[in-house]
């Protein structure tokens, strides 16, 4: 495979950014590529995909499928994703073909729980107490070490709670094991927070990083119902945490929007829970509340163009709407920013949009 | 003709909202539409339409091409249009198909510039003097009576200054007549004003009512050159201002955007210089400084849902980037909020984007 392609220059207004992936992450990406007067290209592995209904320039086949991926990155002069669990070797191909954003040592290492919680640590930053799994016997050692609760989460392709178990003894630790068909896992100390919190920041291809005020989560069944900003971090761990994550993108060399999840201890201090190297759903609020949103200033970085200001000028709640949430959608119009993410079906637990509701500044 | 379709209920989200005219208010209405989980069908004339960059549902074909119409009436749940000037005819034919708003009143009233003042003036409201002129003997007697330095305006298609001529004699109406290939006109005195002023309200199809403050305009070789919110408008001006557009509106049974540009006279009196029965450059600031912009009222209006929120949570100067300043796109994505419509030629006086600019509310 040949070397790996970087940006020259910024893409010029007029110009194609190709986004993998066509979920409502995508679709917001889109809508902010064309502000900016750039198009979207959106490549997605099923037809009906919610990206697919906000630019003409869609391509519908497999995540693997080689003569496509070449076409794509043909159209594109530059490549992102909304999503980081892409087959690695698809990455790499297009990568080879047309500069990709954030790259791909954000991707390894953010791909493998494991890979990512000791590069974490490395950088000198808290995170749970964990250890790799990869059988029975090592899952009832790890218990053993790390003591109950505790969680088993598999390595890879986890998100939204899916892919981990709360476990209480080395039995249930090995039980779960086998329950995730043996993948590769690690087994984590369950970490009794205050809150969670995460920040979303971004990183221009020449290194100036811009930080959004960093919001509380609320989760529901493992999925973000709410996000509050400002939430209860104080203006001190609220600058901590904008540093965390420029020390992790400064080492990823990362370039484009990552979002950093924390989890905020009973004594105050912040611990990396785990990072998303892309747009993040705890970063909406910022369409509304900030002049450059979390979408804009991913497309700005991976297009090679200075960052926007990440300024909040209001306070926020973002609410995640789930499911058959979404039958109330006149009533949510009525109640604050709506978005809707153009998804046919409101199966449970899927995120159909979410409402914005904002206030005058506060602090 | 068939009778005309009113909307029986609000279009569900995954309905398709047509727009008439491809350009660059078309391109952020259909982005707006999409943020509410609705599609967007654009027909344009011409193929390059920068909205057709955002959606996958477009159609170029001539404004009155009646088979063209058939077809895209078909896949519209509603009809709206980003400009006033297209043929009566066409309207008129698509809405016997869909529910097509604002709706033929507003329509007729608007683009006829001598029927729209005597509509204005019939609602108690104030203008610059006028009178009819379909002949240069016309001009010359309109001239004796409304006095020097006056506008001849053709009544028909004018926009940006075009179709427009200032006179300061009998003999210069007439010449300017002639000059317009003796299409019907009106000559209108000059208003000494102190600054311009717009007022951009929305109107649900319940009838609700909805003004975002209004900003004060500058202009320079009659294009916009700036909006300024709040500008020199006191908050009683302010006030009468959007009283005016809800009387407009009302007396239209308005459903959509509109826009009344007024005249603020130098004792302080509120003119009104023209209808816009559409969203409207001077509304543009409204994407950042509301939580709900004039782009997604509109869709919400014509759609038949709850009108969203125009309060201002911020001060904002929305600046027109006109023809090659566009090429500084650069710094000017580094200056504030920027938009870029996807035009590829920027022709002198073309309007290529816009930026805002945020400030903390003042008051």
């Amino acid at each position: 495979m040949s070397e790996i392609k970087r940006l020259a220059k910024p893409v010029p207004p007029g110009g194609v950014i190709g986004i993998m992936g066509g979920g409502q992450l995508g679709r917001m990406l889109a809508l902010a590529a064309a502000r900016l007067g750039l198009k979207a290209a959106i490549y997605n592995d099923e037809p009906n995909a919610p990206a697919f209904q906000v630019t003409p320039l869609q391509l519908a086949a497999r995540y693997d499928e080689r003569n496509m991926l070449t076409g794509f990155a043909e159209i594109c002069d530059v490549i992102t994703f909304e999503f980081e669990n892409l087959p690695a070797e698809s990455i790499a191909y297009l990568a080879s073909l047309k500069p990709l954003y954030p790259g791909q040592k954000a991707l390894e290492i953010t791909q493998d729980r494991f890979t990512e919680k000791s590069f974490v640590c490395a950088l000198g930053l808290k995170t749970a107490p964990f250890l790799p799994v990869a059988s029975g016997d090592e899952a009832e050692k790890a218990f053993a070490k790390i003591g109950g609760p505790s969680i088993l989460k598999t390595r890879r392709l986890g998100y939204d709670g899916k892919g981990q178990a709360k476990v209480t003894s080395a039995q249930e630790a090995a039980r779960a094991f086998e329950n995730f068909k043996s993948a590769p896992a690690i087994l984590e100390g369950f970490v009794d927070f205050a809150f969670e919190a995460s920040v979303v920041a971004a990183r221009s291809l020449d290194g100036t990083f811009a930080a959004y005020d960093p919001p509380e989560n609320i989760h529901e069944n493992h999925i973000l119902r709410r996000s509050i900003v400002p939430g209860r971090l104080s203006k001190t761990q609220a600058d901590e945490a904008k540093a965390m994550a420029r020390t992790i993108a400064d080492a990823l060399d990362y370039v484009g929007v990552l979002a950093v999840e924390l989890f905020v201890g009973k004594g105050g201090e912040l611990m990396v829970n785990e990072i998303a190297p892309r747009v993040h759903n705890s970063g909406h609020w910022t369409i509304e509340a900030c002049a450059c949103s979390q979408f804009e200033q991913h497309i700005r970085a991976v297009a090679g163009w200075p960052l926007g200001d990440p300024t909040r000028h209001a306070d926020a709640v973002m609410e995640n709407i789930i499911g058959a949430e979404a039958d109330a959608w006149e009533s949510l119009a009525r109640s604050g920013a709506l978005h809707l993410y153009g998804k046919r079906e409101a199966r449970p637990g899927r995120k159909m949009g979410h409402v914005t509701r904002l206030k005058p500044r506060n602090h």
